[in-house]
């Protein structure tokens, strides 16, 4: 039996009487001192957020805890619905759809701003690095990740709510600027307004923050978690799922079934 | 087509331009000034919590994020290692072993403490209720929850650690006391030393907070989707799941396998 | 490091030049002679079915693949929306459902048969243990499992059907007998009609089958993905879950909104 | 309320007294009559298979349904390990493992054959086709998919098996042909024999039994999904989960441990 590689985690280890997470003890550095979201972030980042990265952090994670009854919400309550003895499960299969179509168009957003400026600077030329993504992002026959809402018109209101926090806390640097020439240079090649929404805000901040674009969609899933969770309660104790099934069935059926 | 029963969820809505969640308004009242761990705490609330309520419910959320290579961390490295596109459902399979072998014991302890005393009650005769308890747990061939640890030994440190933090910010209360008296009544009949362990802090801690225990495994649903989140990044830096799953292979057929 | 039991698995094993699945050579002896039925039985009992036991096992596992826009499919539909380059998670979030209200009764079906009667036995008193076995149910304060049915009336016709191949087959035997005395005796308890509905039909096969009652559940989970899969096909083509989830939200929460 | 799209399925539907899936009877047409893989085929397909399809369609489903300890059956087997109570939950996380590195190269394989040559063409050159296709999955920086295999050498005893059975069932067309010529082709651009593996032989039968390429992964999910039942099963009674989670716990975390 030979070994390929050893195997090596630097997550958290425990002893008999210490329990050590990102090298914090958990018992000493942790617990009573470090906030859930500060939390998330040592989880992260692998060290505990400045005072103004954590309001910033909060916020963006916040923002993506709730969004009513999206088609997560629905299948964790479809899934409530017939394994209540399983929340854990519910609210796993609530995530499982937080893929490319919504929570990955946060995942895109940053991808494309890393891409275009690797490491934040002040100097860019955001108007030229605007052009060069919409067209890349055009090109590659995509939309543009980040901008327009389809409900939320003319202006998605977490954007600009995000971006203030960002000029309070100090984060409103050349990622906001570049995200937000996007959408003008978006715009203006489409023809149509479209400002920055809340899934371009949390993508140039987390930019901001120094969050790798390949960890940003693990914001959101870790946010919906929470909300699932309530979704979860309310189905226990105000249930929809049943009658969504049946109203849902009877439509997309009744041309196959005799009229009553 | 009838309806049998209006379908109806007050968690969150929206019109074009505000979004409102458990009442508030998002950008207006949460963003910027309400933290993660506060809003998983409205989300299963209903409301805001003080500040007192906040260090204490943040403290068991906290408490609940990592453990390390649990096997939950483990199905969700596995999973990142077949499908590295879809990250959502890493953490969601990691999520659905989160039953009642690990979280579910913090659950069946918050339920037989608030079987014993629905209501706080700084009156009752704790160490007659324990006895009760754990007569009906034993009774029941099941272990009592929430004590013993077969690895923390003397003492789960974070069980201490999160009675400090009650006793500092006025929840150490009834239900605090009961379950202390349930690990000296179990302690007592088994003839073992079984301290209350992390679990049945986080329970007796739960309890005090107002949350029915319906919801208490909610809590490490929601806390461990952000420690799966940390797994899925050191699995995509690090990785360790192809290793493990080449291991175990070997060492478990090796008695089909001819010799090499 | 202490090993402190050894891991071993006996289900397949691979050399460079073979694959071994319980015990059969998967080129020589399964594929192209052995149906995806039977694989499916090999893999729960550990051996080939006889040509009666493959018409047999064959018919209750078809029986549980496809039942429409279950909230289970719905569950599936939901995910593919969001995360359509990932069907499998779409499939496996559509599984999780499948709990203790569908396709548990099932399970609770043959697990009362089985403590019944652990061994069939053509001179039971079928009657008899049909009176202990409803008494037992009742107490329980749960339901009777498997008769009746909410939608299907007078009569489910799976299961007729199915007991009519069971007695083309030669399982028409005292579980079945069991299982049809314990329709009439709770009829006559409840005042009500309350025939064998289809999974109190596949229990009493399953237990004339041999199959224990901790796996009942997983003959309709492996049947169920297959129904999975064509609902995700028809979300890709033809989709509804979008449409699905507007017509709930604005239902759900027009209490809540202004008037358009 | 706008109704923007009207909702509908026609995999199946009820009324009282029929279960219609595909336009067959449940009843009537289907059981004791259709096979479990037949209806997996009239799922995927909406018809019945041809005798020679359904050897061929069989063949290639039941290939796919064990493959031993994989990092899918461990994920299974830890999640059970946590929440015996939830299996459906257990074969729901396993198979959230099924993406682009394992069975997600059987699709790229199937969508690679299938934009060569659209249609089954026996006139096509397939050697031309064959360094069109390599070049252009060179090109992209990935793997040619379908030829190869890390265990299985010289040769996947699988792929000749089924293009075997393929031979004798009339389904050695221009697709068998093409993939063949493909594994040539990148064998030799590669200078590595590269013979075609199981992966790649399924993708051309699949191509061959007129199956399109969106769809091919299902395949692997539903034969997977019973694999992963007989996995709960020998976790259920003879558990490895907790050893595998101890051993690379110990092996992964001892860095950071002092010595015992």
């Amino acid at each position: 039996m030979t070994r390929r590689r050893p195997m090596r985690s630097d997550i958290a280890w425990s002893t008999t009487d210490t329990i050590t997470v990102k090298g914090l003890d958990m018992c000493r550095d942790i617990l009573g001192k470090v906030s859930l979201g500060d939390m998330a972030f040592l989880e992260m980042t692998d060290r505990l957020p400045t005072p103004r990265e954590s309001v910033m952090f909060n916020a963006i994670a916040v923002c993506l805890v709730e969004h009513g009854l999206t088609p997560s919400a629905l299948a964790t309550r479809l899934t409530i619905a017939g394994a209540p003895e399983a929340m854990q499960a519910a609210v796993g299969a609530g995530l499982c759809g937080l893929g490319s179509v919504f929570v990955g168009s946060m995942e895109d957003a940053a991808r494309l701003l890393q891409q275009s400026m690797p490491r934040p600077d002040t100097h860019a030329d955001t108007a030229a690095l605007a052009r060069d993504l919409v067209d890349r992002a055009l090109a590659s026959g995509k939309s543009v990740p980040g901008i327009g809402h389809h409900i939320h018109k003319p202006v998605d209101p977490r954007a600009p709510a995000l971006f203030a926090i960002a000029r309070e806390q100090g984060f409103d640097g050349p990622y906001v600027a570049l995200m937000t020439a996007v959408a003008e240079e978006a715009g203006r090649r489409l023809g149509k307004n479209l400002p920055v929404n809340a899934t371009g805000a949390i993508a140039a901040i987390a930019c901001e923050l120094g969050l790798p674009w390949e960890i940003v969609r693990g914001i959101g899933v870790m946010a919906r978690a929470i909300g699932l969770v309530a979704h979860v309660l309310e189905e226990l104790r105000n249930p929809l799922a049943r009658e969504m099934k049946t109203m849902v069935e009877e439509m997309a059926t009744a041309h196959h079934r005799p009229a009553a």
